[in-house]
């Protein structure tokens, strides 16, 4: 049996494996300067991080230190967005609601136990998430003017601003939505994550295959907000249309060439839909914890 | 930083993700049961037992808990004999040989510390040897007659004969030498995975690229052991021999579709040099853990 920290590190690697993903760096692609063993060193440099968040630490400490592990190689940011889900699901895979207390017992990642540990945040936790901006360039939009002082790129100088306000770690991805669909499933209970599990189940053929399918229908059936933060809503748009088509022919079975050309276009128009690869790896985590899967 | 258990950890994650890797599962080639996720998995599994080598507990149990956990995965053997060679050069990298009780300090693995490690090993480091043999399944040649009762297959079943000859775990080695080249390593202070290494540092590129022109190179200055076992000191020869001009004409270089035949030619007859990689595996922990190269 892995642990729920294991799982999460093996997701992360699992997600970067599975390809065609259009437009992110899988198996048999590269970006520039973000290359498939930045994303392998990320995921082993995380792995302290997801240990505390399983250990019982504070969600938001835990993905600070998961950051700052994960940054420590040459391609910068390679998994932000998926850690800030794994971990507050990595936090429920060990939570026994019943007992509180009890991190001992490891438990599938339910919705409504990942729910309570967003909603037990606290403005410390809000304090890290925070810190963890400094430790990696993270691409986001500009806030709303109201929202200037807590312009996450402003890393630990927000601080005082967020303490102000109050606002716990869940407060500020509610003010994240819409714009940030990792921000999204933090409020809407893990919406997308659990779903794609479920279709990571009924998928069939190697766990990497099922991911790449899993991965073209989230990005069918919403436009990716990476995307969208850096290319406008439009392209995110097209995007989506593209893959809305592709997913509906089922083209991974019935023509792979299209989604590979698909897959290299958007390599080649530098456009990689990194919301739609975090929730990717965040399905993978709940369906090998739920033992839905196995490699 | 990383820990010396994290760099063994991404160093079984770069030496698959290298390629090619004639006859290997690599980035862009799967055999028909063993395919890259299960490398991953196996990777992920065996961090505990990394831990434990590095944290002090004896060679032989740390090396059966990273198996144990290794083989939980549905590939069975991904990683066994580079285990056999990361777990005493994790070791030898916390060792402070000036003080032998402090784990605290991490330094380079040198070939003397590493010797020392292996000297060290004892009967119940032996034990636990042959307990891993029960997680998984190993190829391994027959042994000679008088060593029948030490056929490592036997598992946990030869543990009487193994204490009754009062062999340690580098005496077991001793016996495997000729025949295995992983066993070879742990008894001459793991000179090719040193010199292995140093050609990683010297070699230009991506790291991945920079393994696979060494793991190259390992098979073309001696015959695959693992491949010799399965297939004949023949195959083995001309495996060594087509790798020898290649790596002499800098065919990754000069002529990279000359090796992607080779590769994928070794794959469709089922020649997979695994000992050559095991000792790729173990040069890219050497190079990632005294900074000679960097991801």
């Amino acid at each position: 049996m892995r642990t729920p920290a294991q799982n999460a590190h093996l997701a992360l690697l699992l997600e970067v494996a599975s390809t065609p993903k259009p437009g992110n760096v899988d198996r048999h692609r590269d970006l520039e300067d973000l290359r498939f063993e930045h994303f392998l060193a990320g995921a082993v440099g995380s792995q302290h991080g997801l240990e505390l968040a399983a250990d019982g630490a504070a969600i938001g400490p835990a993905f600070e230190r998961a950051v700052a592990g994960m940054a420590k190689q040459e391609g910068d940011n390679t998994q932000f967005g998926a850690l800030l889900l794994l971990t507050p699901l990595v936090r429920a895979a060990v939570t026994d609601l019943s007992q509180p207390a009890d991190l001992s017992q490891s438990t599938d990642p339910s919705q409504s136990a990942v729910e309570s540990v967003v909603d037990e945040t606290t403005v410390a936790d809000a304090a890290a998430f925070y810190r963890a901006f400094e430790h990696v360039d993270v691409h986001v939009a500009d806030p709303p003017a109201d929202m200037a002082p807590l312009d996450v790129r402003r890393g630990s100088d927000a601080i005082p601003a967020l303490e102000k306000r109050g606002l716990t770690l869940v407060d500020v991805m509610e003010q994240s939505v819409p714009g940030d669909d990792v921000a999204r499933e933090w409020v809407t209970g893990f919406e997308r994550s659990f779903t794609a599990a479920e279709r990571l189940a009924s998928a069939d053929g190697p766990l990497p295959d099922r991911a790449a399918a899993v991965f073209l229908s989230l990005l069918a059936e919403r436009p990716d907000t990476l995307v969208a933060t850096k290319h406008g809503e439009g392209v995110a748009r097209e995007v989506t249309d593209r893959a809305s088509e592709l997913a509906a022919q089922d083209a991974l079975s019935t023509d792979r060439d299209a989604v590979e050309v698909f897959a290299d276009d958007l390599v080649n128009r530098g456009i990689n839909p990194g919301t739609t690869a975090d929730i990717t790896a965040a399905a993978l985590f709940i369906a090998l914890e739920s033992e839905l899967v196995s490699v």
